[in-house]
């Protein structure tokens, strides 16, 4: 038990959960330290959403709103913080959810499919094959998923595969709380902002976005605007932390 | 395997390493996650010991040199990464080397204890009372150890036990790659390095000290200075990084 009265309760509590995840085989253990460097930029960032990953947020919304075969790829770690999120954006959005992992067994593609099933998603699952061009596991995924999406929604994305989709043609959101990290960089789109405070932002801007607004938000993504917005809003944090 | 010759060798090993010491229970998942905080922090140093950190850790030999009954504090993470480190530390100044965990076992304590002792270290264990001014675990030391101490060594400490240390009236050097974090804004000293590059450092400052050295070190103790230069890297690291 974690006090309550612990100045970061909320972060203890957030890390407790994943830990029990890892226990039951849903998080895997890199799936923790991967969490903790998330941890580490999100408190640069204050721990809040920040004007620039605000509107990264709406941008999201307006490519998954207007995509011809969007898909959410849903890992361990997205599962274990935001299966109900992950659900509302699903009825928001109507995108295909589909579970892709890094370090992939089929008992784990289940368990995952299942907090999701839960938590009321509907889960595009059937059979994997290795489509992507990729060494190891994260080459697997569905034909009709991943392999045929036009918008990928990718929260908390291993840097490979996601070069691998952008070369593929795909237009890749990522939620990335490390602006420096290879995901963050070749994203279309990356949003540095917590799980848990982003998925519910998007799907708010989808259920409210007007038709003239996602087309203004799509004419002017700029990647580049939105690591450089996130650099420069932590190293003001960092530099002022001491007075 | 982690081929030698990878760019992000010792990072990915010192991970591996952590996640096989959690499947054995010596490492809690917390840990794992706190691990990963430190990681960002590290990049964001260029992983290196910097200037600071090396004269902090000079410091640091020098106050466990003069200390009366100087003490290490050892949790999970430290004897994963660095039992052998401890124990050359505890040769070279002389402290008790006494085991304290935030995830508190009678069985991760006696896990981490064999370790210790099979890395050639003097462990000071025996019957541990509910001493510090804290709810949770956290509150278990042992009086003739921690308790009695002048000077404690507490790598990868819990920001409220350090800030009821030092309101104890003792000298607390702290090793966190975090310099926001509570337990580095607390501390009389913080080293602000990575654990198995700081705690060599210190065995050696330990071995080619001189008596006037010390007195000037001691003399010149300024974590306000360790934790603003940590910063001032961070910063510059961070506002390049778009370059």
């Amino acid at each position: 038990m974690i006090p309550p009265d612990h100045p970061r309760y909320k972060s203890l509590v957030t890390r407790e959960r994943l830990a029990e995840c890892a226990r039951e085989g849903i998080v895997a253990m890199e799936g923790l330290t991967a969490h903790g460097r998330g941890e580490a930029f999100d408190y640069l960032l204050g721990e809040r959403t920040t004007t620039s990953a605000h509107l990264a947020e709406r941008t999201a919304a307006a490519m998954l709103l207007t995509a011809e075969h969007p898909v959410i790829s849903v890992n361990g770690n997205t599962v274990a913080l935001a299966a109900k999120e992950i659900a509302d954006l699903q009825k928001a959005c109507g995108a295909l959810v589909e579970v892709n992992l890094f370090h992939r067994t089929e008992k784990r593609v289940e368990q995952i499919e299942n907090i999701l099933k839960d938590a009321g998603a509907t889960v595009f699952s059937g059979e994997a094959e290795r489509l992507l061009p990729l060494s190891h596991d994260r080459a697997w995924c569905r034909r009709e998923g991943m392999f045929s999406a036009d918008v990928i929604l990718v929260p908390l994305e291993d840097g490979d595969r996601c070069e691998a989709l952008v070369a593929m043609g795909k237009k890749v959101i990522a939620i990335d709380l490390n602006p420096l990290s290879r995901t963050a960089q070749q994203a279309t789109l990356t949003i540095i902002d917590e799980l848990t405070r982003a998925v519910p932002e998007i799907t708010k801007a989808c259920t409210n976005l007007a038709e003239d607004e996602c087309r203004e938000l799509l004419a002017t993504v700029n990647n580049h605007y939105h690591l450089s917005e996130a650099i420069r809003e932590m190293t003001e944090r960092l530099s002022h932390a001491l007075d």
